[in-house]
């Protein structure tokens, strides 16, 4: 049997039941160490497991699949992920190429950030698409992003935008030399990724993003309980002028609050405003929202 | 300490470590019986976490919050809730509840349906708003469902529908009578839905969703394994006629297929058609799908 096991947000607790006992029942298993991270090391996890963990990087998950597979038609392997397991299409790739080998698969699901976003106040049925903002260099600044948070806003959805994380990332330089030297992580932080978005929106000016008039929701570490999970509320020029570290630690994802925002979605987030007034002025005078 | 414990999508095992610690510390366990079902007895539940388990219904949950919060400053009390705690509104009402009265609280997440619906195939950032359909009765048909789904579909998104369960409902005799007499528990089937959504499309005629060009997957007890969990794709046509008991047991949901869909979305979710040559078929004609 071949499982991918989601390992929810925060720590080695994480896991389900279902998926500690799959783990330590196999012969093999991977941790894949790039599209998302956990908030403890791989030490921590194999300790608990009682298991050594084999990381799995992006190269080896996608170009090396069957080396993952390999026997699991006669032992049981697993892939360790962050979050939900159908979070990133290279898990439907590795399952479609362990369905063509004719070995049996099993998922074991658990929290993602876009379950878990909820834990800001916003109801999950009033987000649209979910959105993932990359790093702008000189250069390249993709911004298709905007199109998508436009067609929420067009609708009055709120937007969950996902901020780039680089891993094991080479230099230009290096990368050119076929140095497989990488740099350090960068992880997108708040400000950065409000920086980015009223950037395009000056370059496009539809209107869609304001930093004065346009609510948005900060979260990092969810699920990380009080020691760790961090929600920051505000316009998008107050979560511009906080500082970094207010944020807490990363990952960090910045929810973009829609239009149909109700009433109740707006008390909730209050208490993490960063000015609690301004927050209820903005949703009463821009967002139209009726409140006690 | 007021605990919220997302338990997953099937069994007792799908509740975190994290989660089973904390129960396993609570003076008092309350198992919400309403929004959702488990595909476990009570009982089983209450064997594996060693705990004699209070269940709160929809009145409880709404109306005595302060019975459930009863307490919690001072010791661990749970509510255990099936999926992820923000799936449901309810839920961020009592832990403002329970905000209000100072009682520090802690989310436990799990996966829900809004996640977990990935193993269809299709990518989850591709959905939009998601959409619950209720029963219809011959004077009361609401179709705002309608109006959301002509949302996605018009941006080319995918649209998850929540199918409508009925558990502890009272007929109108027994309710116009003040008789706390229960009818069975029901649950929408997937012809059902597909026969709703129909029939409001014929009603407004907005040409949204076509029983013979719509492409959609039926999927039932997601994250029950190989044992319980089924998923079925084809057009709407394909789907209505087919037997409800191919669907498997409830619950249902029902995932539009959006115009923007990838060709791999096709391929992955192929393997569940009902008829392969025609889900291609359509794909290709009427999605404008490029396969191999």
């Amino acid at each position: 049997m071949f499982y991918i096991i989601g390992l929810g947000l925060c720590d080695e607790k994480d896991i389900t039941v279902r998926g500690l006992e799959a783990v330590k029942g196999c012969s093999r298993v991977y941790l894949e160490a790039y599209t998302s991270i956990l908030m403890v090391q791989k030490e921590r996890l194999e300790e608990f497991y009682g298991k050594q963990l084999i990381i799995a990087d992006r190269d080896m998950v996608e170009l090396e699949s069957d080396e993952i597979l390999r026997d699991a038609d006669k032992e049981d392997v697993a892939l360790l992920v962050v979050g939900d397991p159908f979070g990133a299409t290279t898990h439907t790739d590795i399952l479609l190429r362990a369905r063509s080998l004719q070995i049996p698969t099993q998922v074991i699901h658990n929290a993602s950030i876009l379950n878990a976003v909820g834990c800001c106040g916003l109801q999950l049925y009033n987000f649209g698409q979910t959105v993932s903002l990359v790093f702008f260099t000189e250069t390249w600044k993709p911004d298709s992003f905007y199109d998508r948070i436009k067609e929420n806003v067009d609708l009055g959805m709120h937007t969950l935008v996902l901020l780039d994380i680089k891993v094991k990332e080479q230099s230009e330089e290096n990368l050119a030399r076929g140095r497989k030297i990488y740099e350090p992580p960068r992880y997108m932080t708040i400000p950065q990724a409000v920086t980015q978005l009223v950037e395009i929106e000056s370059l496009r000016q539809d209107g869609i993003l304001s930093p004065s008039d346009t609510l948005a929701i900060a979260v990092s570490r969810v699920g990380g309980g009080d020691k760790h999970e961090r929600i920051v509320s505000g316009t998008l020029s107050e979560l511009n002028g906080h500082l970094p570290e207010a944020f807490g630690e990363p990952l960090h994802s910045l929810v973009i609050v829609g239009k149909r925002v109700h009433p109740l979605e707006i008390e909730y987030a209050q208490e993490f405003a960063i000015d609690k007034e301004n927050w209820r002025r903005v949703a009463e005078i821009v967002y139209g929202c009726a409140l006690d």
